[in-house]
């Protein structure tokens, strides 16, 4: 196996500079790390251009398992120093496992012949955490994707893959201008409830269908006028204390299980 | 008033050093900073040893009304230049408002005598923005307070404060060891409802009573049995992916609106 000792060699310079977003975006690639994410991403199938173990990580009797069983999927593979992998690592003590994987996205023309279940819509969402984890409790209420529109955060961004667990490898993930997705929404009368502070009908009031667009607004704004005009309903959260706003991964959760318990209460009783 | 020029200035030393936890608990104070937490530290009767303004926000006509409504209230303030602000702040291109404020904890001993309504313990929470978000959503259920036993992550971390949007001043704080805890649980016989992956019962399905105290685990590890042995209850909430639990905030914030929503209930129709 190809041994890297040098900082200065290309693929750690590549490594890093996909922390860049631009960069990321020219490439159409990710750089992913840690045990737990590289096997998800094998597991879902995720292309794999690049696999990176760190010599401790390769001669760790414990890690032998992993390793053997990403050779037997012939992922190509390379072996670096610690002190190489620690140079491209935004942890202190990293596992010592990454990989660069290639974006995954589903093209937006195809949406309509994809889209059943629950999807999620965020428009201009800009934290990176926020998104990983909303990833996150999609994958656990069994959604089918998330649609990001405006100016959105990138869910390839170490932020965002951190806090989605792996969980965006399973999801389809559609970027849409805003003009788009309003007509689509319109031509193909998705229903879709969207979330306001104001929002007069409390989530808990409203019946949620087996197919349908959850519209979440930016941590900062909510969502514009253009958007709450297409949804056939507003909903809001129900708020007590000085604050007139959840955190938004927090919000979006309490919503899509809302969606999830009365799904699957219908399925139960029906 | 008072004008700091040089970031050598004592003021501009200490308020670098309360960045660090170690330096915090041995003051008792914090570091905060933006117009909106300062105004809400304001509004609930924080002590603020100090208000830093930096040149651009006292002389900004914009801000005339927030100036006005600080100096109203007798608070020590000290003004700063823009680039000795920019030195101690986390922030580009920051608002030019902070606060050096004192912490408010409530003695374990005084807990008894405060306990009633929402109560959430979290054990070994490590992420201060989750600590943060968690103290967020507690104002929006209207919780009185937080108990953190263990090795926790403290809330007077500047990231903690960010993402508790200030909701942190109107809740108790409370340390406790987990010895105390425990005792405390069972001598006062306080209604412990815990949470766990493998919990065999669905959190929708559990009656949830007016004074209560929701026990959340860390983020890795989740509660340890000590502490689920003291539990009435030990509820999960469903996942149908494939990852096995959801962001503790969001776990958290999950819970809490389920038990407003039953509480909330019992008074409308009661």
């Amino acid at each position: 196996m190809e041994k890297i000792t040098s900082s200065a060699n290309p693929l750690v310079k590549k490594i890093r500079k996909l922390h860049d977003r631009k960069f990321r975006a020219e490439t159409s690639l990710a750089y992913i790390e840690g045990v737990r994410i590289v096997l998800e991403a094998v597991q879902q199938n995720v292309p794999i251009e690049k696999l990176i173990l760190s010599e401790t990580f390769l001669n760790d009797p414990k890690r032998e398992f992993i390793s053997s069983r990403l050779k037997t999927k012939n992922i190509d593979s390379v072996v670096v120093t610690d002190s190489v992998f620690q140079a491209f690592s935004d942890k202190e003590g990293p596992q010592g496992i990454g990989a660069i994987i290639s974006q995954k996205w589903l093209p937006f023309s195809d949406l309509t012949k994809v889209f059943h279940g629950i999807w999620v819509c965020l428009w201009e969402i800009a934290d990176p955490g926020n998104l990983g984890t909303i990833l996150r409790t999609m994958d656990g209420v069994g959604a089918e994707g998330v649609i990001l529109t405006g100016n959105c955060t990138d869910p390839y961004d170490p932020g965002a893959l951190r806090a989605s667990m792996g969980a965006l490898f399973s999801k389809n993930l559609v970027k849409s201008s805003q003009e788009d997705l309003i007509r689509w929404v319109k031509d193909y009368q998705i229903f879709t409830i969207g979330t306001s502070d104001s929002g007069k009908i409390n989530y808990r009031e409203v019946t949620y269908p087996a197919n349908m667009l959850l519209m979440m607004g930016s941590e900062r704004q909510g969502l514009p006028p253009s958007l709450t005009e297409i949804c056939q309903r507003i909903v809001s959260i129900p708020m007590k204390g000085t604050a007139d706003s959840l955190n938004l991964a927090v919000a979006t959760g309490i919503l899509l299980y809302e969606i999830y318990e009365q799904l699957n209460k219908v399925e139960n009783t029906g």
